[in-house]
């Protein structure tokens, strides 16, 4: 079986166990994982966290392409071994840490890591990490789930742990690695339509830099995706309304790809193309790839969709590994350096659809902390996709927690994406263009159409309130602009009592 | 005189004066205009101005490159007469009429504007009014001072005033007018070096449209730069110190390109290079040149400087157009979709240098609105640089008014530009390098080392009293995050009496 997989036959002298391989890393470590919501190594985390239970005390550095699964995020931050962790995580028990100042985490826009890492801004490379499919016979790797900052990280480690997992060896030709050369040399990415492949199959890499392999038969953990509820329904249908609107009135050309950004609502808005009769095939220039996509190539409705990694549930992935011949005909995964690249996504006229926790009546969001202070996930690709997209919409339903946070507030407590790169602010209630507006006809259609019917005469008080007291090309009452938010952090509710 | 200039002899049918041409403007009329700081059109304004004077009430939308004069936003604001104005202006009078919303300002990011005309995102384009340095023999157009949208305007204008100017005819080759296709048939945008010309030296123009040609001997209004007092010149020498002390530790590689904001600081940062020893010759690929590039070409150190416009001071204008024969040779005009394109900026991996009104503890960046209501100027195409740049940094004076205004604050009243894309921060005290940092981390460094003495004390204690009472990731204290600026507000002074 691993044999199959090791196509350089020299590398086998280098499996081994995982007790063994971890004794590379040791306090102080900088470990460059592979792993974008999948596809991150299973077995080198559990046997840290034994070393940890034994006694032992030491703390690594940990980078990554994005957030892992509970098997590294969760068991390494619940031993405390992690120091420091980048670029982006969505882990309970990490993200406890971080906000407790336990971890140190840099929230990084997921395009520009890799170019730090070969610059050296992350420090040494010490260790990658690093989940494969196979080694090829010229002693290339054949990446998982994801591709994120693998390439990079294989490229600039000293020294390369392998785990070679059991998933379809029919995952090889589904990657297209390129790793552009850095400035000022860089030539354009040669990157024309959603599909195009510009690399090669594999990851290229120094087998001399190998010092483990283990054979792994773990697998990502899945994602859930609910039934789409009402709101995320109801907010894929305006989108879906828009945009073929706008088509019609020549606004928008047809044929823009489109991006969707993680989790729920992500998946529900491409879900709703699953009963659209006006888009019948779309271009997929994303970052995560979900179930949604899935159930697009079966109804014939993606011309191709590409990514840097896919997040499926238990019984899509098991269907996308049953028909992986069909399926990679049609994905691409890419670098995250590529997938979310400023210069092909503004180059494609990417349609970007994105989440925020919150969005204040001008337009401007807060995608990462609750309350000001509080990180939940981080930024990720957000500010790749909304800064360069050619449209670009920020998507939540209005509330929270049982309608006692409103997701649009007077200010928002914390800024990830400006007004400036904001177009279309989008909830269950409606849909506000904001590209043809001033500040003020931002604030009131903003007011009436997306906000709840709850918060509606608080947040309109607020604005008329701003008006007249402060003015301005952009009302703001400076002292009382979080006042939703100091409401619910004494009461539990934004809503006056 | 006028013949020579217009070399495409059935347009001298087109020639008239002033108040004749701007007949075919009126109330209602999208009026596109060239300009970027410079290059605007001086005669029609004033024409406009002079209708309002004698009686006659209408108002225009008026779109332009970015700022124009006194004698463009100055004017026809006096007069009343502008509706809508996009995407930028940096004149008092019109000022302030976008914060009293008797003009409707919307603030763009100046690299996708041109792109919004051609997606009739900003209306019918009624009547282009450009400022012209002559017409070809084929009847193309040859700019002044700027590029900036006209060539967009001038395709997509259903009608055209052309202001032939008296400026030297040897600007003629100085431009380089290339309209990207929009997306999705994008094809990548050919600069792989900042002086590279990849497109035609005159603006394409169907002369059926002309419909009037007025001959003009006005001027663009002279910038006035101040020498760089001691603040500015700090800036520019931790800046230089820093990239120096990168590329000599190899995580820097040598030769990427600057850019470098509007105004009397950015124009010191370059003057910086004048007595630098370290950088023989620089690329500049930036937006507004200013009279810093020309000393530096007099000295042998510029490479290519590539832009959207020229903002001389008189004298600096007047050796530019003595000598316009040499410096024609290192300087590039380009539209500011291309000057700014993020493909570009991000390729050539440029170091990007931008002002701010103000910046926090955390590195998030004002750099439009006073007080987080009264719009300043805008945001111009800072974002542009800053989100795509290699290496972006923000630099703004201590304080302002004083002493009593603090530029560090505890949190900014707006925020243009997020902690993400913000690199390093540079006051006249001190540089910050945010990258491998922390938010908290960053908090630190940026009291101890950009904040006035005057101001740490206060800004220490925010920082410690936020840790203690919310804690966090990014620690804030929402019901005192703007204590400074409403300190300001009731007393004049942000310190404490």
């Amino acid at each position: 079986m691993l044999e199959e997989r090791i196509r350089f036959k020299s590398l086998m002298d280098k499996v081994t166990d995982p007790d063994t391989a971890c004794r590379h890393i040791q306090d102080g470590t900088n470990v460059f994982i592979s792993g974008f919501t999948a596809g991150y190594p299973k077995l080198i985390p559990k046997a840290l966290v034994r070393r940890a239970e034994a006694g032992e005390r030491f703390k690594i550095n940990l980078f990554a392409g994005a957030s892992t699964g509970d098997a590294v995020d969760g068991v390494l931050a619940q031993a405390g071994l992690v120091a420091w962790r980048r670029p982006y995580m969505s882990n309970r028990i990490m993200r406890k840490a971080i906000n407790q100042a336990r971890i140190r985490f840099k929230d990084d826009h997921l395009s520009r890591l890799s170019a730090q890492v070969r610059d050296g801004g992350l420090g040494e490379a010490h260790v990658a990490v690093v989940e494969a499919a196979g080694i090829t016979e010229k002693g290339h790797l054949i990446p998982t789930m994801s591709v994120g900052n693998t390439p990079t990280y294989v490229r600039e480690a000293q020294k390369i742990i392998i785990e070679i997992s059991s998933e379809p060896t029919a995952l090889e030709g589904i990657h297209d690695i390129y790793i552009p050369e850095d400035p000022p040399y860089r030539m354009p990415i040669p990157i024309y339509r959603a599909g195009d492949r510009i690399g090669k199959p594999f990851i290229e890499m120094d087998p001399d830099k190998v010092v483990a392999i283990l054979s792994s038969q773990e697998e990502d953990s899945c994602a859930v995706f609910n039934k789409p509820g009402e709101a995320p329904r109801k907010i894929a249908e305006h989108i879906l309304d828009f945009v073929a609107h706008e088509i019609r009135k020549d606004r928008m050309p047809p044929g823009l790809p489109w991006q969707s950004g993680v989790g729920d609502v992500a998946n529900a808005v491409l879900s709703g193309f699953v009963e659209d009769d006006f888009f019948q095939c779309i271009d997929i220039y994303s970052e995560v790839l979900q179930d949604a996509v899935l159930d697009l190539i079966d109804l014939g409705k993606v011309k191709a969709a590409s990514g840097s990694a896919m997040t499926l549930s238990h019984r899509a992935r098991e269907r996308f590994f049953n028909e992986l011949y069909r399926y990679r005909e049609k994905i691409v995964l890419r670098p995250v350096e590529i997938s979310n690249s400023p210069e092909v996504v503004r180059r494609l006229g990417v349609i970007a659809i994105n989440t925020a926790i919150e969005v204040d009546i001008y337009g401007q969001v807060n995608s990462t902390h609750l309350m000001g202070s509080q990180l939940m996930n981080g930024i990720g690709g957000s500010g790749d996709f909304i800064r360069n997209g050619a449209v670009s919409f920020i998507v939540t339903p209005s509330t929270a927690k049982g309608g006692k946070i409103s997701a649009i507030v007077p200010m928002v407590s914390h800024v990830d994406h400006s007004e400036h790169s904001v177009d279309v602010v989008v909830t269950e209630y409606g849909l506000v263009d904001t590209r043809p507006l001033t500040p003020r006809q931002v604030a009131e259609a903003v007011i009436k159409k997306c906000a709840h019917p709850d918060y509606r005469d608080l947040l309109w008080d607020y604005y008329q309130r701003a008006i007249r007291t402060s003015g301005g090309h952009e009302p703001h009452i400076l002292s009382d602009a979080f006042a939703f938010h100091e409401r619910y952090m004494a009461t539990g509710d934004m809503r006056v009592g």
